[in-house]
């Protein structure tokens, strides 16, 4: 708190949002009723209304001249905008752009998908992913002047010379609203946690051609202080393994990802992986990772004592007996806390990116869960 | 958000946080120009104001019958009670009740602890912290009818027939303010997080009798789903390793808690294992310590990315080469993510447990930074 600016401000946006809150809840009310319902004076209460009819964030939706008739000028009921608050969700993935837009009453209203060649350029994905966004507004009649934010979810890491400047750049040039970008595995993280839990500690990895994942913690997404939180794929779980392509020995990644997987089960992809999972070479190569995973995700939970444990990929999608593989171990390690997480193969498709990304949009509102980051000084 | 009932007691407390905020920096204020300042109707300052003066958190301090004599009944002016303690942490230890008591500012303004035989009952060292906060309140002059905020840390686990609703109970009926409890330990993580970072992620872990720690995320304490975050003692290092009083093989307590270091250097206590630390046998046994936390630790913060890891407890403060060969073993661990955490030893003494438990109250002060944790449904 750095003087009585940033306090005022704090204060000014918190009456704006109960206000926001009441009209979300209840619909089209007088300035009276807020007032009524907020505790707020009339003139905090004009002021603040004023200001949100100018921003078309509301909207006068009726006069009560019915109900007043005679008695001078009607009082008029104030609404959300169901137009208004629009939400983008883009997740460029290293084969194809994803594109999911929602209301402000948080319903997925339109999306899309455009694929590219794997390796495309950086220039080439993020023209694709903002010549998506127009195309699905022209097609399905979406108006982006109404658009409150942006979410863009990158698949890590950046090609060479790309960079989270770019994308910011990109999409902050084309449309007129702030812009959130963030990996898009931590995105479908979010996106799976989204209301599934009662207090939202959520730890998620993802099987692929590396490993990745996201925590989600108290409902928030956890970054971490360089931005690169959820790396489990390089915690090591055999100090005499392979080596991995960060150059240490016995990573995750070097024993749960796909290709060593295929390698150790003798097969040529996933498919094939999937019908000949009974075999015993196929079965021990999948036991394998399913008990490494296992035991990474049981530290990382006696750490963070999560509510749940989701388990995405095309890894798991092929072999789901990783997932109760996995939960097997996790369940034994745990005993010292009592009860352990719950943990489920991740439900959402190839969507769950751009989903994400638009509940990060959601949560940067401040009611909702961020509301520190508004205060001068800690991160946004 | 479930129902209207949790945001009217959160618009309430905001109101109320901005009223204190309010007389935090202008002193004395009739209810006009509170009223003014705050945007309140002057219906809702006056239920507010009622309450603050009834609790004795504010005062009259001042009527302007000067300026209007003649007028009728003269404007009171309102103020903060200087003398009043806003805060209070308690830290009930295995041995030792402390307690701190922080004005409106943050400062600590009075301090004490009171000793028990180690493993008394559980309302034996209720008894001696509520006794212990009324000694300091009337040794050193401290108004509690001011409370805004009490947090009590428990080492845990509870004694038998002890439960957080005891504490809860006991403070709660005691002192008229919210109390907030929760591990000592935990606390101390947050203590020793406060104002030093600029996110606030700091990974803490203490090695003592056992090993405990706390996760800081976004400046705010990790409790995880079940209260349980923070068991770095219970990560398995070493599977042939020894039983651990858990019940599994290998744990880091096995390894790096007091008493099995003691006994791999041969050496009866802490004091002889500080003065015999470069001897061959006593240096193998904490290099092993140092090691198994590193990896610990190491795996902690590629998942997490925090900022800093803070090594605390009695173990580090004998032998302090603890710390640095821990953070030698991060380093190697951490190269995939570039850049690693700082590592450093804890600062704070034996009141960190009662810092953090003010740390943790100021947070739930929704004008700072915990807003929506007050929200029901989301966790306390």
């Amino acid at each position: 708190m750095s003087g009585s600016g940033g306090v005022h401000a704090l204060v000014r946006r918190a009456h704006e949002e109960r206000v926001l809150a009441i009209l979300r809840e209840r619909g089209g009310l007088s300035r009276a009723q807020i007032a009524a319902r907020s505790g707020l004076s009339r003139t905090t209460l004009s002021e603040i209304t004023g200001d949100l009819l100018a921003r078309g964030a509301i909207v006068v939706v009726n006069t009560d001249a019915r109900d007043r008739a005679g008695s001078g000028r009607p009082a008029e009921l104030l609404a959300l905008d169901p137009r208004s608050g629009q939400f983008l969700g883009v997740d460029l993935g290293h084969t194809r752009a994803r594109v999911a837009v929602a209301d402000a009453t948080h319903e997925i209203i339109a999306s899309g998908v455009d694929e590219y060649p794997p390796g495309s350029s950086w220039p080439r994905r993020l023209t694709a992913g903002v010549d998506l966004v127009d195309r699905i507004a022209s097609e399905q009649g979406i108006n982006l002047a109404a658009l409150q934010g942006i979410g863009v979810g990158v698949a890590g890491p950046y090609p060479a010379g790309g960079s989270r400047q770019d994308v910011l750049a990109a999409f902050a040039e084309r449309f007129a609203a702030p812009v959130l970008v963030d990996n898009n595995t931590r995105f479908a993280a979010l996106a799976e946690a989204s209301g599934e839990t009662e207090a939202g500690d959520v730890l998620y990895v993802r099987l692929a051609d590396g490993i990745g994942g996201g925590l989600v913690v108290g409902g928030r997404l956890v970054s971490g202080a360089g931005g690169a939180a959820g790396e489990f794929g390089h915690v090591k779980v055999d100090p005499s393994g392979g080596i991995c392509r960060c150059g240490k020995r016995g990573c995750l990644e070097t024993v749960a990802a796909v290709r060593p997987v295929l390698a150790a089960a003798g097969v040529d992809d996933l498919g094939e992986l999937a019908v000949r999972r009974d075999e015993p070479r196929v079965r021990a190569a999948t036991d394998r990772a399913a008990d490494a995973l296992g035991r990474v995700l049981a530290d990382a939970a006696l750490i963070l004592n999560p509510e749940l444990i989701v388990i995405g990929g095309p890894l798991p999608f092929a072999v789901p007996e990783i997932v109760a593989g996995a939960a097997a171990v996790i369940a034994t390690e745990m005993i010292p806390v009592g009860s352990g997480p719950l943990i489920r193969a991740a439900r959402l498709g190839d969507d769950d990116g751009a989903r994400g990304a638009i509940t990060a949009c959601f949560l940067q509102s401040p009611l909702l869960a961020d509301y520190p980051s508004a205060v001068p000084g800690s991160r946004s």
